[in-house]
């Protein structure tokens, strides 16, 4: 049966044209991508448990974390958890296969939960600093069989584009190099925001980069690092884009009051900012208010038969694969759209929105976009392993 | 001073011209739209508490309320819930005022979710159905002074369109029939959810409607009920656009089966569904991905000083009120951006996206524009009263 | 078969000729009383449950519930609870019978301890004051059959002691005058703690009375009102024993700060005063520090087979009737012993300990005693519907 | 001011002249007992916390732990947690110094809990298998100044008696020897029952012993074991008593159907059995009916001022001094009143009920006897102290 797949042209000002572009991305140790991460983690373990004891997926749907924040005692030279962080799994899984067998789920989600945290945070540790729960309830209780056709759990959608922009490339690297790079090399945590916020030519980005008070002498000291680590990330980013980049760090703080950005745990989840699965970075890695993305929270749900989370990541490897693959094209945005009950490698319809480099689609281009798409549609296993492995990050 | 307000022409194919739309609209029983109305009431009833005894606002953010759907036991002629509906408030009030006066926070926050619910629902009793915790800690205390200068309390941004596009009125219009006509018709819950499809001139109208399990007889009673419901509605929709409609009833039913969309309190968070604050529709009602939004949940923020909820709104109004003022003008999307640090009402930037009825926008409308704006960044207290008397729904 | 009853002749010390005795009574409103009362009141609505839908008992075990104080702010005309009490029941039931049939164990939980507390508590609101939650998880899942012979499910005893001392009938009487005669005559709530000690011929009664700060003035009322009190209660006490009566009324109150005992709800449960089941009040009544006792809980626990709940009350019921019957016995103290898996009517033996009025236990006086633990142990099924119809009160 | 204290003579019948007599022992790691030892840790580690930082005492009264039990999935060569064990720590404290200085109370009653399970149980995980919460509360905020005369926080007692009974002793060396002894020779956990009777001069103790499932390969080695358990049991009790003892091991196990006690982590907490402070062993080790004892809770309550902690450890040691140091008396069962507000080391009265061993009590053992209290009474901070180091079992 031959796939509803429409390629059209994009229209209107490009975004790198656009006046003003603004981006955000939250980092790992941000609240919401902690929740966001824990819901991914959950998943992938459960199926992993499922394959392994079962030979198959059970239905399951952990798209519903919530952190609330705990309460800390900080300052220069000392800090300790005053309150642990609370984490409220919800969702739905399958407690006894059909069967009879018992699932442990509530274990295997509380173990994923702190796997995720310890494998993400330097300084937060899930057993001291957690009180971890497991709220979830009993789903529908069938076996998936992945060898049948798996249909489409709801009317839905994905949606993602490729290359990032100029400034959201931007935002996104200077995020993961603070996250990846400057975490070894100065006292601080995870819980980076980078906001970045393009006027015509001019890119700022500014930065929030939590400190480890323990860690810390005083507040020169701390003037001293951050100076520092401001001074990396502009020699970092520096180099991201053709425009010029100018980076600020932590400009909330008052000097004259004497404020600092100071943790005992590298996140504001330990004290005041609390978090839920879905209310972050898409998936393609940033919040970009000018593009137009899928609301749905990929993070949790199952891998199999979940159109908000399958779709949504097909959407952003085909959109990388066109712009790989077919040389005349300069940017895609990809939707998929499902049709509940139908099967999942037959949507409504698939479309791309292209814009060819020299400004014209071509007939061969735009039956090389349509081949992309088809391939990801006929390799839902492929998606379903990627995302098994963890090879994609959802936020 | 001046403030910095762009008026720009809209490029690109208008979203009626687009050969493929997807809409969506949660009706206010969703799990996700009861997370929503309960964040916002909570924020609305501190609010009054604070004014009325305190004679002026504390900071607050309750945007993070998490639903754990129930258990229960229905089939046609009984039902009855087995295990409650958990609702788990989280964010950050002030226990305590500078002078020690105890704030009932938990108290307040409860009652105002119980209200909610109780103004909200026919069938969901908030006392018998629900266990709804107050998890909220304890945030900064300072009494915000509203008589002073706002400033944003982060770098942020508001984004809305006007009018809706006619997929998205018919998504929106149908809901909110159903919810607020039908069910006093039919033995139907809140729990309504409309995904509207669009190919080229056909609308598609899914609608999936939950049934009374208690208050019907047996199967037929509900296949008789349901092809009255589809009639009802597809007389409705009829009139909403002038492209075809066609409106679909709880399709996932499997008649051999003898599926039956039935309920016992009118929302599936009593058995199997749960609900998270943001996860719903935008402050304009639908959810459409085919358009760019913010993805910072309005509900439940402090209307004073929180960006994320400011701004939506304003630029929602902003967008009304120039389709209704500048009689040029076709369609406009607003985009508000914050400067953390700087007075609420100078924005970083304030764009507005518009297109002329003609294809051409003149000085004059563009002066109009820019005049709708400035009114509205002028008033940022008529935003807060609206919100405070619940003028404005944010879901 | 014969029942192996064992009837002894009290040697020692009569409790009434002990130079010094001590006995306590917390009164239904104390946070012991008040679990004590839920667990059992969630016993009775269970059994009565499943009495009526499904012909017989399910196994269960509702004996933990603890209360977690709340918050409140409180002065004399004015009060307000600023953080619920939280009530947490735990224990086991039966989630499904045996042919599926899903039980609302949650439910008839919740609604059972709102119910007591509605019946028991003047000012105490079950769905304002208090967040009501059910741990309780899954236990054995036969259906217990009342026709077969049940068998103890322990090794375990019952112990009681009739007739009440002279002091133990003062402390019991008083804290229930107070309770349900005062509180209709004064702005007082349940939480009352009643603590008599007796040295030779003198007996005090220590009277700890919250009354409701809303409801008064100012200090100068409180302290006349506490005067009233304390001279009804002297009036009542007069009456109770031949010895002298000396009465106080909240003795720890220090008149030179201020001090008064005020609540907005009656209990001392809404601001720092936790609860827990089987940590108060014996089954008959008070807690006699100089006698015997079990430190079973009787509340909660299931009335079919539970050896801690029924032979206790078997216990106090024989003794009773020993002292009924038996004209020549003044005084009883029962012992039941039960032997894991024997029958419930064969324990591995019941022993009456007596003392006869006249100092000689006579063979006539001894075989009466006899037929009467032999009556009881005859009759579980009496015992049974007195729990059921809440006839008897086990705190 | 000379000391209120008593001596008098025991009359009556010696317990172990009593026809019946019935005591029992949970093990350290029964739910109840487990309750208990959290609650003491919690108080020491607080007390501990509150010594080092503010060099001295802050009020608390952690005596309400609730243990609601997991789920397992155990058999023969396999076993895992499916729910983890939910353990609710209530009571109050401290959460903040006169001075402002924040005190992490619920982080030192998590870690004090997990310590207290990591040093107690062999296979149970605080970290893998619970999941502990603090719900404690904000108690009366003043520092205990210790050097200040302490008065007594209520009218309450302290009973205990020296020295255990044969049927005592038997019981509690046998649980005891289980626990620290076969513990470490068979796959067994610590959740322990051991109870007695004794009739006539027959004594039959009767244990439960869990065994850890996975560690075990079939039901034949169940057996096996359990003889080899049995007998080392029976071996041990031999010596214990003069009187016959029998020993039964797992007696509930139905062969027939191949029942067996397995765990997977050594106790019934696992799967089942809830516990509650203050519902098992007394501060001598045992519950004995046939005695009387205090029903207060001494686990969990502060060793300043608390009457129910202080008073039932001293009955218990002047008690056991008594016994040491009076070589004249054979039995003594000392009781402590206080009067609520008076200094804790003057009670309302100290009364020795003491047995001389050849019958009569002279004049000069019944002054050793008051001596002996009155250096109890006089040493309080020695009570303290024990405590503080854990020198003193309270279960």
């Amino acid at each position: 049966m031959n796939r509803n797949i429409v390629v059209a042209e994009a229209t209107g000002t490009s975004i790198e044209d656009r006046p003003v572009e603004i981006v955000e991305r939250k980092g790992i140790g941000h609240p919401d991508s902690l929740c966001d991460g824990i819901a991914e983690r959950v998943s992938v373990e459960y199926t992993r448990w499922c394959e392994e004891n079962l030979g198959g997926a059970l239905h399951h749907n952990f798209d519903k974390v919530q952190l609330v924040a705990g309460e800390v005692d900080v300052g220069f030279g000392h800090g300790q958890v005053i309150k642990p962080i609370r984490i409220q799994i919800a969702g739905r899984g399958t407690p006894e296969t059909p069967d009879g067998r018992k699932v442990p789920m509530d274990t295997i989600a509380i173990e994923a939960a702190k796997a995720h945290i310890r494998e993400t945070m330097k300084y937060l540790d899930p057993n001291r600093d957690c009180i971890i729960e497991c709220y979830a309830g009993r789903g529908a209780g069938e076996l998936i069989s992945v060898v049948d056709q798996i249909t489409a759990n709801d009317t839905s959608f994905g949606a993602s584009h490729w290359p990032l922009s100029g400034l959201e490339n931007c935002v996104y690297q200077t995020a993961q190099h603070i996250n990846y790079d400057l975490l070894d090399q100065f006292p601080i945590g995870e819980d980076v925001k980078v906001m970045g916020c393009r006027t015509g030519d001019e890119i700022v980005l500014t930065c929030a980069v939590p400190f480890i008070g323990p860690e810390l002498k005083d507040h020169t000291e701390y003037e001293e690092l951050k100076s520092a680590v401001q001074a990396a990330v502009q020699k970092y980013a520096d180099g991201l884009d053709k425009r010029s980049v100018t980076v600020y760090v932590n400009t909330a703080d008052n000097a004259e009051k004497g404020d600092a950005f100071l943790t005992v745990t590298g996140t504001s989840a330990e004290n005041g900012d609390d978090g839920s699965v879905g209310r972050g970075n898409r998936v393609n890695g940033v919040i970009a208010p000018f593009r137009s993305a899928s609301l749905e929270a990929a993070a949790g749900k199952n891998p199999i038969s979940h159109v908000g989370k399958v779709y949504n990541v097909m959407a952003l490897l085909a959109a990388q694969d066109i712009i790989e693959q077919v040389s005349d094209i300069g940017a895609a945005h990809v939707y998929v759209l499902s049709q509940i009950g139908m099967p999942l490698d037959q949507p409504l319809v698939a479309t791309a929105t292209v814009r060819a480099k020299n400004g014209t689609l071509t007939d061969s281009a735009r039956e090389q976009v349509q081949a992309v798409l088809d391939a990801h549609l006929s390799d839902l296993s492929g998606i379903r392993s990627k995302l098994a492995n963890q090879e994609i990050t959802l936020y």
